[in-house]
């Protein structure tokens, strides 16, 4: 049996070394790149920073929206799951819809995914909130066309859902958009990673 | 606003034929051929296929223990979290024991993580369960040193998880123990392609 780092501190030390030795963050804006050392730590690959995107005031509203105490609304329980809540400022509440009983016949009646449906019952919460798409395409096209529709602009959205049906094309759509964002372009993404970001945000403790 | 595909059906009946046509799946059997797809529709990369590793039997067995009633023990809330229910064959029981509120004593006892400490919590549970790792070294380290103190022998291990310190190392080890076992070498693995591989393994529907 190989021995083994048993440390908890010990091993997230030499995890954010490694990372911080290992990628390219010097184009990055500090608030930037410590999202994006958490991302690399989720996902285990240093060339993430390759597909991050970002306008330039996302992190620093998303601190301060946290602070002040605004919502975080996830398109996956996943990514809920991966939230940290004692890393919130304000005892943020973590909202998933998608296992709401209304979901199945907003679906249908509208056409679309569960995961798209779930965003109607975010309407009274956009808002300033904190948006974190990390699993469905069609929950992040979904909230675009929301927020056009004057349903209420999140104070910051992470756009990184996964996969190879309209990831790569939603998450450029919100590049596109006026929202404050971050993306990871492409295929890339997850629940893992977005969550990740979330707890960066939160908390500047690594 | 790019026009989307919004039938969630066809989003992965697309999402599957883009893996299997841009993916190296040729040297795979059958069955571990349907859950690389999987865990590749989690992650968005298809060069995944170039390390995974398995026992031969791995697959077979871990559907053959699923349909028995076997429990899935995880070491992440994200990794029960993404195991979808109703595609178990034996309404399975899922369990992490991460928050069990034990585990913050077990682990300063033990001095190891939290993560490896609840796994103190799975002693009766090990023999003939299908376990899966999508999170921390630590957990599969101390998964191999259980099954080598006699704890009981897991039907499989999969063993997917990710980072910097000691994700490739556990790995290799369970790749080298005489588990029946599924693994992402090197950095790579989560829990969102830990959960995809038991939903692969649960159930043929795609």
């Amino acid at each position: 049996m190989t021995d083994y780092i048993r440390d908890g501190a010990e091993i997230y030390r030499l995890s954010f070394a490694t990372i911080r030795a290992e990628s390219d963050l010097g184009g990055l804006p500090p608030e930037v790149a410590r999202v994006a050392v958490r991302m690399i730590h989720a996902c285990g690959m240093t060339d993430l920073v390759r597909d991050l995107a970002w306008s330039p005031g996302a992190v620093v509203r998303a601190e301060r929206a946290l602070r002040a105490g605004a919502p975080v609304l996830c398109d996956a329980m996943m990514v809920a799951s991966g939230v940290t809540r004692r890393r919130l400022p304000a005892d943020n509440e973590v909202l998933c819809t998608l296992g709401d009983p209304r979901v199945p016949e907003l679906a249908e009646r509208l056409g679309t995914t569960r995961s798209a449906a779930a965003l109607e019952l975010w309407r009274d919460r956009l808002e300033g909130s904190v948006v974190a798409i990390g699993n469905a395409p069609t929950a992040l096209f979904r909230l675009l066309e929301l927020v056009a529709e004057g349903a209420g602009r999140p104070a910051v959205v992470l756009g990184i859902p996964v996969g190879f049906v309209g990831a790569a094309e939603s998450k450029q759509a919100l590049a596109d958009s006026d929202l404050e964002y971050l993306v990871v372009h492409g295929r890339r993404g997850g629940s893992a990673m977005t969550a990740a970001a979330i707890n960066a945000i939160a908390s500047e403790v690594e």
